[in-house]
C-alpha cells in the first residue's frame, strides 16, 4: 500500500467536503471549532476512509460538540500525497495518512508506519508509546511544525498475488512486482522488478501482462479489488510492511494551543481509533480471507525460506542505509534496532510460540 | 492470574481512597460528578492498578473534568473479587477487574477475559469490536445491570516457572502446580494437581515445597515477584491465558442515563486505556525478558508438543462443557467457536507466519 494508491479518477471530484454528523451536545457558550482534515484516502475506502471518519466522529462526539471535523477526501483539497505538507502550512488543521508518505521530507519518517522486516502492529505500539518512539517521531517532526498521534493499523500485509508459484530465490529474478518505497528497494536487490503503480492500474496491468505480480493490503482489502480473478496464488507472509500505523497529524502551533486536557482527548480519540481499526481490520481479514480460499478457489502460497532469507538480508542493508541519511535517521534506526531486539525476543515466547502450538489441535 | 491473587494483607489496609489528580478545567456550570471505581487490584499494581488509574485519569482530562473517578484498591471499599457484585448492587459506580473472576455468576463471562487455547489479545478485539463479541457481552451482563467494556490486556501470559524441567506427559503428571481457574481444570484433566494460591502466597509455597511450579502473568509481571529465586525453568507458552481481557464495568442504569456524546467519551476512554495498557505490557515484558535472562541466569524452556496436544485436547473438552452450562453459555461458546475458526487462519497467514520467517535473519 502506498504512494498514489488511493487516487482514483473515478469519484473522487463529485466527493462533497460536508461535514460530519452533527454533534449531539453543543457547548452552551462557545461555538464548535471546526478542524480541516485532510487524508490520503477517498472517502469511506475501507478501514483507511473510515478509520479517519471514526477519528472525527469520535472527537465530535466525546467533546460534546465543542470540536467538529470537517473530512476531506485525498484529493478534494490537497493531493492526496500531500497531507503532511498541508498541516504544516496551515492549509489544514489535521491529516489522516502514513508517513512513509512524506519519506521524502525526512527518511526517519518511514519508521513510524512500518519497514520491511521491521514490527508487528503490537511491537510498533509497544515502542511508539512505551519504548522512546514517540519522543523521536516528535523530533522528526518538528521541523515541519507538525505533532503526529498513532490513528490506526492495518495489521500485517499479504506477501501479495502472483500468476505463477514462485518457490526458489531464480523465481524471483526479473519477475515484475509492483511494490513502491522500501519494500520495492529490497525486491530491486534480490533481482527482482519493482514497480510502483497506483491502486486503481493494479488490475490493468495484471490483466494486461505488465506485471507478473502485485502487493496491496490484506485479504479485506484486496477481496475488493478483485485480484483473484488474474492472480490465483496468494503468498504469506509479507515481509515489506508487517503492521503500518496510520498517523493523525495535527499542525504543532494548534496543538499547543490546546489545553492539557484537551490534548488528552485528541489522543484518547486517536489511541481509541487506533484500537477499534487494527480489531476490524483483523476481523474483516479474517472472514474475507475464508471467502477468498472457499468461494474463489484462491491457492495460499508460502515463501520458501531461501527467498525469505534473501528478502531479510536484503531488508537489513535497505534500513541501515536509510539509517545513515542524516542525524535523525540515524537516531530512529538506533532506537528502532534496540527496540526490537528485545521486542523480537517477547513475540517468539509469547504469541509467536502459542500461535504455533495451538496449531497442533484442531478446535 | 486469578482469584485472590491480589489481595495481599500488606499495605491494603494503609491504601488511603483519596481522589485522582484534579482536574485540569472544571466544567463552569455543573459539579463535577464523582464516580466511585472498584478494581481487583492492589493501588498502582504494574499494569493492572496502574491501568485503572490511566482510565481515570484520561476520563477527568478528557471530559474537562467534569467527571472525576475516585479509585478504590481491592479489599478498601469491597472485597477485590466482588467488583461485579458492588457494581450491579450500586455500591461503586464502575469497577476495573476481569470478568472471569465472575464465572460464579455465569460461566460466560470467562469468555470474555481469557479461556484456555483461546483468542490472542488481537483475536480477542477482532471478536468483541468486529464480530458480535460486545453484543454477547451486553447479554451476558444484563442480568447483573451491568454494561462492560474493553480496558486493558496482559497479552499473552507465560506457561510458568518451575523448579525441574518437565519433557513428557509423564513429567506433568503428579506436578503440584498453582493454576486456578479453568486452566487449573486443563492441568487436572492431564494428571497434574492445580492448586489455587494468591499471589502472596505463591512464593512460600514454591520455597516450602508446596508447590513444584506456578504461573503468574509474564516477565514484567513475574520479575517483580522474583519466582527466578526459587525455580530457574521458564516455560513457554501459556496455554492458559492467551491474552487476558482486563474491564471496565459500568453500572448499567448510570451507563443508560448518559448523553450518547458521553457513551462515547467513557467508550473512546476505555479503548485507549485497553491500547496502551497492552503496549505497555509488550514494551515491559520485553525488556523483563532480557533482564531474567542475562542477569538472573533464567532458563527458557518450551513445552513439547506431546504436552501441548494432551493440554489442547483437554482443553477443547473444558471449554465444551463449559458452553453446555445454560443458554447463554452455549450462544458465546458457539460465537467463539466460529469466530476462532476465522481468526487462527488469518493469524496464521499474518503475524505467525511474518515472526516464524522472520526469525531466519539476525538483525
Amino acid at each position: 500500500m502506498k504512494r498514489r494508491d488511493f487516487v482514483t479518477k473515478v469519484g473522487l471530484g463529485a466527493l462533497a467536503g460536508g461535514t460530519l454528523s452533527a454533534p449531539a451536545i453543543k457547548s452552551a457558550h462557545a461555538a464548535p471549532k471546526v478542524l480541516k482534515m485532510v487524508t490520503s484516502w477517498p472517502k469511506n475506502f475501507p478501514g483507511l476512509g473510515t478509520g479517519a471518519r471514526e477519528f472525527g466522529e469520535l472527537l465530535e462526539a466525546a467533546s460534546g460538540g465543542r470540536y467538529q471535523v470537517k473530512l476531506y477526501a485525498g484529493g478534494e483539497l490537497v493531493h492526496p500525497l500531500k497531507c503532511h505538507d498541508a498541516v504544516q502550512e496551515g492549509t489544514a488543521d489535521l491529516y489522516h495518512s502514513a508517513e512513509y508518505y512524506y519519506k521524502g521530507k525526512s527518511i526517519s519518517l518511514a519508521f513510524f508506519t512500518a519497514v520491511p522486516f521491521g514490527f508487528t502492529a503490537n511491537e510498533m505500539d509497544a515502542w511508539l508509546l512505551h519504548g522512546g518512539g514517540e519522543k523521536l517521531w516528535d523530533e522528526a517532526n518538528a521541523d515541519f511544525g507538525i505533532k503526529a498521534l498513532p490513528c490506526g493499523n492495518t495489521g500485517s500485509q499479504m506477501g501479495g498475488w502472483f500468476k505463477k508459484e514462485v518457490n526458489t530465490l531464480d523465481d524471483m529474478k526479473g519477475l515484475k512486482m509492483r511494490m513502491p518505497g522500501l519494500g520495492g528497494d529490497v525486491l530491486k536487490a534480490i533481482g527482482a522488478t519493482a514497480l510502483t503503480l497506483a491502486g486503481s492500474e493494479i488490475m490493468p496491468a495484471l490483466q494486461a501482462g505488465t506485471i507478473d505480480a502485485t502487493e496491496w493490503v490484506g485479504p479485506w482489502n484486496d477481496l475488493a479489488f478483485g485480484f483473484y480473478k488474474v492472480a490465483k496464488y496468494y503468498y504469506s507472509p509479507g515481509f515489506h510492511e508487517p503492521g503500518a500505523t496510520l498517523s493523525l497529524g495535527i499542525n504543532k502551533k494548534f496543538w499547543d494551543s490546546l489545553p492539557k486536557a484537551d490534548q488528552q482527548l485528541f489522543r484518547a480519540c486517536a489511541y481509541a481509533t487506533n484500537y477499534s481499526n487494527f480489531a476490524e481490520y483483523n476481523a474483516k481479514n479474517s472472514a474475507s480471507l475464508d471467502t477468498l480460499i472457499n468461494k474463489h478457489g484462491v491457492k495460499l502460497g508460502e515463501f520458501s525460506d531461501e527467498i525469505f532469507v534473501a528478502i531479510g538480508e536484503a531488508s537489513k542493508d535497505v534500513l541501515a542505509d536509510a539509517g545513515k541519511k542524516d542525524a535523525m535517521a540515524k537516531k530512529v534506526y538506533e532506537s528502532f534496532i534496540k527496540f526490537r531486539q528485545e521486542a523480537v525476543g517477547w513475540t517468539k515466547l509469547s504469541d509467536q510460540n502459542y500461535a504455533n502450538k495451538r496449531a497442533l489441535v484442531t478446535f
